[in-house]
């Protein structure tokens, strides 16, 4: 199987943002600027950096400019090099701006009890800051991507309505997302669940190049609902280095699907994603170490066991 | 979607076997026992009691006598509860027959490396071995079922050809197995591998009702594994309470897939199993502490830390 013949597969790191958020204990700025100069040299095309939010809502996040302002990270950035980070809102906008930020991304739910837990809002009250955030964004020429939340269920409210998703990701693309991203915040979707939600967003007009899929392990279904979704015509993905994430408001929900077990997949199956797999796995492994965390991907087990026998 | 119209998935627990073979610390019998009869209270039809090997080879099992001749068990068993029990020898099936039990497991392994490292012969005369341990087993009205190892790679030997896969699988049905469990050994499969040695069975005319499923987690994608083998039209998948696993002879692999996430992951696509996700989940979490694990399960750890919260 030639992989040149295969569709590729983009990888949308988040690790350093979504993957760090939820851990207590205070990791050190020189750390995190470390662990996206390594996910760089495994050949990531995406990182997002970090979220500009209140050190009040995300303590371990009260960093964010120290990232953004390192000199070695504004170096690396460039056409090959994608550096989102999140803006939840127009205040958070001005300091990326300042900061010569080139792509954010927005972040909406598609249900009002996480809406209000998260973001403080009501699901419209979102959207409309979304939108906001993105106009202006658009016109000082930074990228928007956008993202929505509770894609099957809400920790407050339950089975999140289809409809509901949808709406979300109309309003995101209408604000000028180039992508959406849609998130099982929970990681409660197995592969049925995803195959019939994209199905309802591909009859109602949403085009397969502006989606992605963001999906927690919490119930061991997220490598399997990847999978899913590639088959539905999916390419791009979120995944944390290690599995590591988790949400703090979203009580029970662990990490990401791990960047190395999606890297693993792909290549098995003859599809490019661009990532060198001994160099993920080597820094999966450090930054566990650093954390004093068992990886959570078990590629990275995998590897790391056969290396030891 | 309702759950009567669509096929119903069988699952084969293999904890009690599989799942504790590989752990060091002696199990008492008495928490073996107290194990098979939770899983039986779960729904589960088949669960796989113990493997009747040396006490020099497989520590753990050394009491397999003792939990073939429990009473209870043998009260349980019965036309709707499967007790099937690995054999590896001719010796090995005259205790069976002795114990009364009423379904065996023969095990061969696709590729030398592991077939010396496991049952200390070539594939040919592991062949030859199992033929004639079916064969008596059959003159005596037990059942046989079939396990084909290293379905994709060998730990000493590299990977696995496909042709020697299907001709293990022939050889097995030949010596009268009701169906073969193709066994991912080390965990290193991922779907696309899985969905092209199953096409090349059933190309080979091997009928699918013949096939079972079996995967280990190693590199995280077991449960995408057991999906994409439904999906090929398997619908049976052995499993292991918790995730328990991993081989002594094959360096690095990481336990079975958990039976909690398939169930999981087939409830929510309306596959019915017959088993009940919460009485599996409790015992997942108990059969955990009685080893003080950590459940493997990932839909067992979601489970529990929702109910935290």
């Amino acid at each position: 199987m030639t992989v040149q013949n295969l569709p590729t597969v983009r990888i949308v790191e988040v690790g350093p943002r979504d993957g760090l958020q939820n851990i207590r204990d205070y990791i050190p700025t020189s750390t995190k600027l470390e662990l996206i100069r390594r996910l760089k040299e495994t050949g990531l095309g995406t990182i997002e950096l970090t979220s500009i939010v209140s050190p009040r809502i995300i303590p371990q996040l009260a960093d964010s400019r120290d990232v953004l302002g390192d000199e070695g990270i504004r170096r690396m950035g460039g056409k090959d090099l994608r550096f989102p980070v999140l803006v939840p809102t127009v205040r958070a906008l001005d300091i990326a701006v300042q900061y010569g930020v080139r792509e954010i991304a927005v972040f909406i739910s598609a249900t009002e009890g996480f809406s209000k837990a998260n973001i403080n809002c009501s699901v419209e009250q979102g959207i409309e800051r979304a939108r906001n955030i993105a106009s202006l964004a658009l016109k000082s020429n930074i990228a928007v991507r956008g993202y929505v939340s509770c894609l099957f269920l809400d920790p407050y409210d339950g089975p999140t309505q289809p409809a509901s998703v949808l709406r979300c990701v109309k309003e995101l693309l209408d604000a000028g997302c180039y992508e959406v991203s849609l998130g099982d915040t929970l990681g409660v979707a197995s592969p049925s669940n995803v195959r019939s939600l994209i199905s309802f967003l591909f009859d109602n007009d949403i085009p397969r190049e502006k989606l992605a899929g963001h999906f927690h392990d919490t119930y061991g279904q997220a490598a399997a609902n990847v999978w899913e979704a590639y088959n539905c015509g999916l390419r791009v993905f979120d995944s944390s280095i290690a599995g590591l994430g988790g949400c703090p408001f979203a009580p029970g929900a662990k990490g990401n699907v791990a960047t190395e077990d999606l890297v693993y997949m792909f290549h098995n199956a003859g599809i490019n994603t661009g990532v060198d797999l001994s160099k993920l796995v080597d820094t999966g492994v450090w930054i566990s170490e650093q954390l004093t965390k068992t990886t959570g991907s078990r590629a990275g087990i995998g590897r790391v066991a056969r290396e030891c026998n």
